[in-house]
């Protein structure tokens, strides 16, 4: 039966809090998915065969083997090193040189591929998303981090070596502010969904008549990153100096990327991107006055992704066929 | 005979006052080479008429004929469609959609390629310089702009589209300096030998007792990048204070691309690199402490390049290779 059954591949989207495994056909459909907690403070080797067997159980509900499958693709948050399929560093999951390919090797006999889930979002995007058949591409994740992913020729560049591709960690802004990887006034520091929240919080703080309040129920714990844009539609000036703040930092952070790699596409991802062209058109329009050359050069435009919460899955099935 | 001789290549190195032009064997041995004069303000028919007929006299001098050319390499400096060898548009010689390589090969019937000088630059110190075998390196060259060059894989990026790799032009300072490109507060404005010695000429103004007036002759139009770095050896606290902040931005910009690229190696060129070690050791501590990831990743080295003043010839004929 199964030649007949044409190939698949897992993705496994590996998240701080779960763990999507899902069945991706080459067109980068999802045949089959599922979603389980990670429990990331048990020893890895247990949220691995967790993983693995969950992905067999996937397989066996759909009348599926592992011979029907070319691979599998692992998506994690932190420093990778994907030549050996480990995770170096994650500070999200805390783990710490943790060899993924080997060790699920024990429960799916098959090429197993590990890369950042930023990387892997990015892929996913040019393979089935915002940027399908892009062969350069530019992808930043606006989040509880910026993470980023850069396609060049139709494959994921991570860098000459693990650690490259951190688009979030370029220098943004100049107030000092300190950044989760120990540098001060990254892009991340600026332009990340909890720099927006600290932000409205504090602005919410200083100006008690402002609408921020009543979009977040009077209660800043309830601040998320829609308010201030919610905020600036209904004419609040606070809200109105967020976002356009929140946008310039980002302006400047994407032009930088657009004179550094001239893409067809820079593709924003994450809870941010939500706003969609409240978020792009200003982005756009800054891009197109201030990007390199922009009389006689390529300029890129900026887009939204498309694959929301499947991206995870689909960049990472994206990695056993590239 | 010519079936005995060696293959070569040209390369081309096209400034604002002169172009250098030198046959160049596999070994990336500059066998022969020349100067002369730009004068970019002629019809540009005319500067290319000049290129290939002194490659020609060059073969001639030295007992190749054209047949034995692989092909010729153009550096161009300003944004160039390398897909069709046209400067679409350089401020420095001031050309505008220029097409030379289809104008050149009316003298050399071989292929021509034409790339960014800065790429070229790039491209030559990994093929014999600083950064030989190295499959991913990043150039900056600090003189009158900070130019950039990318190579991954052993070739240059581009970048997807003509107007890529413009290192120079990513976000640095917060002073608000208009950067030649329009755009504000781009490395350029504060990490190119201009900078420097604009840098210089001001802090003198304000201070009157120091050194870096007898080091420039107490003229200030004598300023160059070498006074600054010898009045803070020499223990004057406003060269220091030059240094100090020349690298701090040169710093910060460098660790954007380690975490970006994360290459094998940074090197620097032009002007200011002859400082050595005095720039590159500060430099090298300030990566190291502040490279994303520095515990687990591989934090790249900064080094000065080797090529000195044959960089574009040697990078421009490599293009012929690539």
């Amino acid at each position: 039966m199964s030649e007949t059954v044409k190939k698949v591949a897992v993705g496994i989207d590996l998240g701080g809090t779960a763990m999507k495994i899902g069945i991706v056909n080459k067109s980068y459909e999802i045949l089959a998915q599922t979603s389980i907690p990670t429990n990331a403070e048990r020893p890895y080797e247990e949220v691995i065969a967790d993983m693995g067997e969950t992905a067999l159980a996937l397989f066996a509900q759909n009348g599926l083997k592992v011979a029907d499958c070319d691979g599998v693709g692992v998506g994690s948050p932190g420093t990778i090193d994907s030549k050996h399929g480990v995770v170096l560093y994650s500070n999200n999951i805390r783990w710490d040189n943790v060899p993924i390919a080997k060790e699920l090797q024990k429960y799916l006999a098959v090429p197993v591929f590990v890369q950042n889930d930023a990387n892997c979002a990015a892929l996913g995007e040019v393979l089935r998303g915002a940027a399908k058949g892009c062969q350069n591409a530019i992808f930043l994740t606006l989040g509880t981090g910026v993470g980023g992913g850069i396609v060049i020729d139709g494959k994921i560049f991570e860098g000459g070596h693990p650690g490259g591709a951190e688009l979030g960690h370029v220098k943004c802004g100049s107030e000092g502010r300190r950044c989760t990887c120990g540098r001060a006034d990254c892009l991340e520091a600026y332009a990340s969904a909890t720099a927006l929240i600290n932000d409205a919080k504090q602005m919410a703080s200083e100006h008690p008549d402002s609408m921020l309040w009543a979009l977040c129920d009077n209660d800043l714990e309830k601040m998320n990153a829609k308010v201030p844009f919610d905020a600036a539609d209904a004419g609040d000036h606070s809200g109105r100096i967020l976002v356009d703040n929140y946008i310039q930092y980002l302006a400047d952070g994407i032009t930088d990327l657009a004179n550094i790699f001239r893409p067809d596409l820079i593709v924003l991802g994450g809870g941010v991107c939500a706003q969609g062209e409240k978020l792009t058109e200003p982005l756009n329009q800054y891009l197109r006055a201030n990007c390199f050359g922009n009389t006689v050069a390529y300029v890129p435009r900026v887009v939204v992704a498309e694959n929301g919460n499947q991206a995870g899955i689909i960049g990472a099935a994206g990695l056993v066929w590239q």
